[in-house]
């Protein structure tokens, strides 16, 4: 750890008292999660990313969340900090809960240049102090994606070095009560992490309370034989889930049949899965609609999982 | 593909009328495999490496199998031309099977040396001709070890290098009715390949019915951070199963209480596994009653999960 990082931490924790509880995180289901089946403590609580949403306003995104019942709402890490006091009068008395923070971070953990690592570290910070305050179970992130360049290689000492980095900014993560999720993405965009027992694995080498990992069920139709498989891999590591439709990455159901969730739902029932599920994904038709045709959808497949 | 190996699938094409059948291999559950609770066709078939097996003989040795209802012997692809017509002697009018060829093959998939190549293809047809004749499921391979030296770096090049390679001698085992099968190892043994995620996505992207995958408990130790999970992703691409004890890779229970296979037994039965399930292990006191015992510890294992 060098110094600045250091006595970033330590004023952190000073600053600690305020934010302590910050990350404590509401579990209550929703009115269609109580719809559900669910075994154990699972339910299903659906996000929805903000610019997936439809609204002009975030005050307009909100109710039309709040009128289907969606229990999250995913910002993006970027101007995050600028964007706090709004997001935070915005979601105050609201059932709508920030689920978690995507990216928005520069530079990145397996550059091998220092000063790109360093503004990482910084950036991701940033966000994981807003994160807390916005009470989000973490921020999304990506060791390194194939067009960032020169990258370390693949190899056991990176890896090593990988776990590393996480640990230092994971230390920093839970002293907020919030985590780092890694993200494993399809080969086409970050080959380095692919897989969701992958990313489970470098959460347990790690061991940190702040570094977790996620699935998103668009990367996943390409990279994992099984969605439940890949779940019951991630187990108590598993903080996030993202869905799309699995052709096109649009609302989750406009790809017809193939749009179908029930393995990986089933695998996040065996789990207790009380995290949220969010969309991250396009529209090709009227958001507001389709969206709603989803939802329903979701929670069908939900109870049939 | 070179014309010396399109011209060994020709002749080997040819030569198929007398081995067709060759890989057909009997499902049927033995005596010990009826007790279990298995679901759907799920059955646990114990095989043992032959090196594994007390006995000064290769009768001894199946005589032992045969009395505590062992239905499988592996043995090593070492020499296994020159032993064939030993072994399909001894295991005819038997109970136990040959389960599965563990590796034996020269050079490695993955040298950036033609001749390293072609003497993995050279070998490895020969163990597969082998294999069919005994009617084993296939042929144990793991594409580099780590002390390979020097073989190609981690990249979507390689992996896609690995998976043409991969469709060439598959295609030739299909042929035989056998299997080439991928060995995820530990990261001490084979960074390159050490998920079984990652094995069974392999085999999907080869899409090829000579290519198939396996787990070995030993490694999933290390490497896993759910068995069921593992099992499950690999789903019908699996093709045979390693067992050890889990902290010092002895028989099966000698470690005590860590030696819980029961999680990743629930995944093979949901999967319906009927293949085998084989020591690869030391020993540290009698042979004979620590397999017995450890036979016993899994079929009750089995039972419970």
């Amino acid at each position: 750890m060098n110094i600045n990082r250091r006595k970033f931490l330590q004023n952190s924790a000073a600053g600690l008292a305020m934010t302590a509880l910050a990350g404590t995180v509401t579990t209550a289901c929703t009115k269609s999660e109580k719809k559900s089946n669910a075994k154990n403590t699972a339910c299903l609580k659906i996000s929805l990313q903000e610019s997936v949403t439809p609204g002009n306003t975030l005050r307009q995104k909100l109710d039309f969340m709040e009128s289907l019942g969606i229990a999250g709402i995913e910002p993006s890490g970027h101007r995050l900090r600028e964007r706090l006091p709004e997001l935070k009068a915005a979601v105050k008395d609201r059932t709508v809960k920030v689920s978690a923070i995507c990216a928005g971070f520069s530079g990145f953990i397996l550059s091998p240049y220092p000063e790109e690592r360093q503004l990482f570290f910084e950036s991701t910070q940033e966000i994981i102090q807003a994160a807390s305050e916005l009470e989000a179970l973490g921020v999304v992130i990506v060791p390194a994606f194939n067009g960032q360049q020169p990258q370390y290689p693949h190899t056991p000492e990176t890896r090593k070095f990988l776990i590393e980095q996480l640990q230092e900014i994971g230390q920093i993560a839970a002293l907020y009560g919030t985590s780092v999720i890694l993200e494993p993405l399809n080969r086409g965009e970050a080959f380095f992490l692919r897989q969701v027992a992958d990313a489970a694995s470098i959460c347990r080498d790690a061991n940190n309370n702040g570094v977790r990992c996620m699935g998103d069920f668009w990367h996943m139709t390409f990279e994992e034989t099984s969605d439940m498989g890949a779940f019951l891999s991630a187990g108590d590591y598993l903080q996030h889930v993202h869905i799309a439709s699995r052709k096109n990455r649009l609302i989750p159901g406009e790809d017809g049949e193939v749009d179908d969730y029930v393995n990986g739902f089933t695998g996040l029932k065996m789990l207790g899965y009380d995290k949220y599920i969010s969309y991250e994904c396009g529209c090709s038709g009227d958001r507001p609609t389709l969206i709603a045709q989803s939802v329903k959808m979701l929670e069908e497949q939900w109870a049939k999982a």
